[in-house]
């Protein structure tokens, strides 16, 4: 499909990322750009509709930004998410959300990117930053090797551990903690102002969200990767399963609670295309 | 097999925890009660050679117990295993693990239980707590609701969270960070004063450790499942990398450094009788 002027419109409004301060911009440009330049040709133009691709709530307290590239069928990447959400809280300050994923098709076991921010106040920021595994790493010990200990992955998350403002973060679901791999970066940061927020994420986030990346890029994505009949099956129904989990958890609780039912619907049905395995 | 006079005394020996405070020993002693009370006749007793049931390192500054109960054939228990290893630190103080385990076989697939309080220091202290699924819980969704959701597993947890001086532990390897469940209680204890630690075990610890191992005892290990063929071949399967795994990474590499490669491989090559599924 070819892109249109509507088309590069809603790109553009995704890559404004209008509501965040500049190093959380730089961060979230920087991996967007270091995904799309690798994958290059792979991927196509996001053609959602454009009220998909930037859609509010009823009374416009609450906006988003959503773009979704599927690779070409020569690429290993199904799709690549990104997305902003901002909304005005009743107390006067403003809930911002930035994500980047990247999901991975059936010719490639390895794991999944994901990178979300949630930002609920000028000094308290959450960090989910993960490469998901697609298989059980208990069965699959070679694997746990391969992409997370040879790769050095915990040492990320060891370094952001030391920083005396990040506390480790919980999520209230128990889902999202059985779906997250043994190096997953889950993270609560608040500082006592929010110069020192914007630095943690300038020197901090910033360069180890690129890491992480990084060897998602190199040791994952670009792995060449011998999947049988038998485990693409396999994949298939847990990809399956981990993909309907994440809308239904994940964003099927908190959309119509920030967009009204019927905006919360149409975005979910479109998404749930892409989603299904 | 009928206990000889020798196991009787491995028993005693066991249950003295003679190198642990008061409080710590209660915890154990307790733990060790209701687990006993409840299966009763189903265990039979230890019958580990008496070098196994106790042994110590050449020097003797490092010494052990350990005591595992076979489940009779009508019963959902593999086994138990109890164990204490004192050891002296050449910086003076001394090195105290004490653990229970208990594994079910497979006419049953609810997850296992596991204490383990690893105390390097009177000020300093390990705890890991856990009903470890016996299933990828990703593709068991109904698994992770039954026994973790609607147990409220997550409760103990948080309520432990709140202390200050507990903080998130980390182990070092990925795999027993994989193995555990999304409720773990993995955490690193550090007081002012040897006295406030007795207190933490005492108030917290203690009611902690018997409420999680209440909730194995009536809504796992006393639960009816129904196993299927395929099932009962993928949790023989699991079950079986996991425990071989367990001696190979967790016991496999502090044994040897604490007694010395032939006691570590004389009680090992026992141990890893019971761990073969």
């Amino acid at each position: 499909p070819m892109a249109t002027t509507q088309d590069e419109a809603g790109r553009r409004k995704f890559l404004d990322f209008p509501f965040v301060s500049a190093p959380h911009k730089n961060l979230m440009l920087d991996l967007v750009s270091t995904l799309e330049n690798r994958f290059d040709s792979q991927l196509l133009p996001c053609t959602l509709p454009p009220d998909v691709q930037h859609y509010q709530s009823q009374s416009g307290t609450a906006q988003a930004s959503l773009q979704i590239r599927s690779g070409q069928s020569n690429s290993p990447v199904d799709f690549v998410l990104g997305s902003w959400v901002h909304s005005e809280l009743p107390t006067g300050g403003s809930l911002d959300i930035t994500s980047l994923s990247a999901y991975l098709n059936l010719s490639n076991d390895s794991p999944n990117f994901l990178i979300e921010l949630i930002r609920s106040s000028p000094t308290m920021l959450v960090l989910i930053l993960d490469l998901p595994p697609r298989k059980d790493l208990v069965l699959w010990p070679d694997d746990l090797k391969t992409f997370y200990e040879d790769t050095h992955l915990d040492k990320p998350r060891q370094d952001l551990e030391k920083i005396p403002e990040v506390q480790p973060y919980y999520s209230s679901s128990l889902y999202v903690r059985t779906v997250s791999s043994p190096t997953a970066i889950m993270v609560r940061i608040e500082t006592p102002e929010e110069e020192r927020m914007e630095d943690i994420i300038r020197n901090h986030l910033d360069p180890i969200s690129k890491q992480v990346l990084g060897v998602w890029l190199d040791h994952c994505a670009c792995a060449k990767r011998d999947v049988g009949e038998a485990e693409r099956a396999h994949l298939k129904k847990r990809d399956g399963l981990i993909r309907g989990k994440t809308i239904e958890i994940d964003l099927g609780s908190s959309f119509p609670r920030l967009f009204g039912t019927e905006v919360a619907n149409r975005v979910l049905d479109t998404m749930r295309e892409y989603f299904t395995v």
